[in-house]
């Protein structure tokens, strides 16, 4: 264990979508490196990571990017504005740079991954090109998750970002004709000190409406 | 911040699918409160928090739905088993139900809340019946994410389980026609000293080409 089960609950109630971001405060590199680091080691199924992150730092971008996210100023004025983008496919040459990279890392003939190849692509050709691009959207949620909850317990205020046309970032970063698409965006930064959203109690529905022990 | 950022990439780092786990060690219950708590803090969009988590106990239904999940034995033999479910709509009642929760806990009246509401509304509206459960699955994800970031940094080891049959868990355990329907499941508890799959080194694409700066 490396952190309590108190501080854990507590950076998880700490954290809030934050809609009003210190614009003058920057996460450190040293900082952004980690971050950068738990995107990496996000788990995905198959391990197949069907996703690309763009950190985006040019400033003439990131005010394109938020008069397509109804405006909302978190996009400029976050330290950082990432937006996660899925691959739109799951196709024979996903699956070999994946087997590639498990042999680099891990030793090992294509052989002894022959099985685990023939389960991805039996999984892949079982699915409708759109249904692959729907599976791979919901691995990078999985990123996004974890993003989230790491950044609070790195006492980072966090803000996802759904709102946003995802068309229009797309065309924005170059992604259309890429094989990746835009799923969301997640701010990143420090909360303004007079965000008025950070006083709001945090509201969830009771526990027992939303587990059942079965 | 409540974790360092080198215990935090430790933590990630440590975690992997856990294969096999130690079926003799049980996750104590003042920490399996914990996991509950974070599920319940999992941020969704809107708030809207359209999921159900089934802790299933029952040894009978863990049997029949390993069945289920290609006879995985994670299934029964870690600790906790999670099922995580998404609401299969988004509807009046649902955003009727969140309106009602927010005013219970943050005040004010519904008045305060119409702007919110209607912007729920359109979004729902502008969707498919498909689309709302999609966007529902989605949002699962993110807790999906969550749950495993912080059961790693609380040092209990799990596994997420895709390779299930939603439809038959569905079945076993009365979802049909409940408005909820299975997603995925996550095993929780404690690796086996000998699950072979711990000493496999990570593997993950390298970073410059998983994250770009734009």
């Amino acid at each position: 264990m490396t952190i309590t089960p108190e501080k854990l609950i507590a950076s998880l109630s700490w954290r809030y979508a934050t809609k009003q971001f210190d614009s003058t405060r920057k996460i450190p590199a040293a900082m952004w490196d980690v971050i950068e680091e738990s995107l990496v080691l996000t788990p995905s199924s198959f391990g197949l990571q069907p996703w690309k992150f763009l950190v985006i730092e040019d400033p003439g971008i990131r005010s394109n990017l938020c008069a397509e996210s109804w405006k909302q100023p978190q996009v400029t004025e976050a330290s950082h504005y990432i937006v996660l983008a899925a691959r739109t496919d799951l196709n024979a040459d996903d699956i070999d740079a994946w087997m590639s990279r498990m042999g680099e890392i891990q030793g090992g003939s294509p052989e002894t991954r022959a099985p685990l190849k023939g389960m991805i692509e039996g999984f892949a050709q079982a699915m409708s090109h759109e249904a692959r691009h729907g599976w791979n959207i919901r691995q990078t949620y999985i990123a996004l998750g974890q993003l989230m909850a790491c950044a609070a317990v790195l006492g980072i205020d966090a803000c996802p970002m759904e709102g946003i046309s995802a068309a229009d970032y797309d065309k924005i970063l170059g992604l259309e004709g890429s094989g990746y698409a835009t799923v969301v965006g997640c701010a990143l930064g420090y909360r303004a000190a007079d965000d008025k959203y950070a006083a709001i109690p945090k509201a969830r529905f009771e526990r027992a409406r939303m587990i059942k022990h079965v």
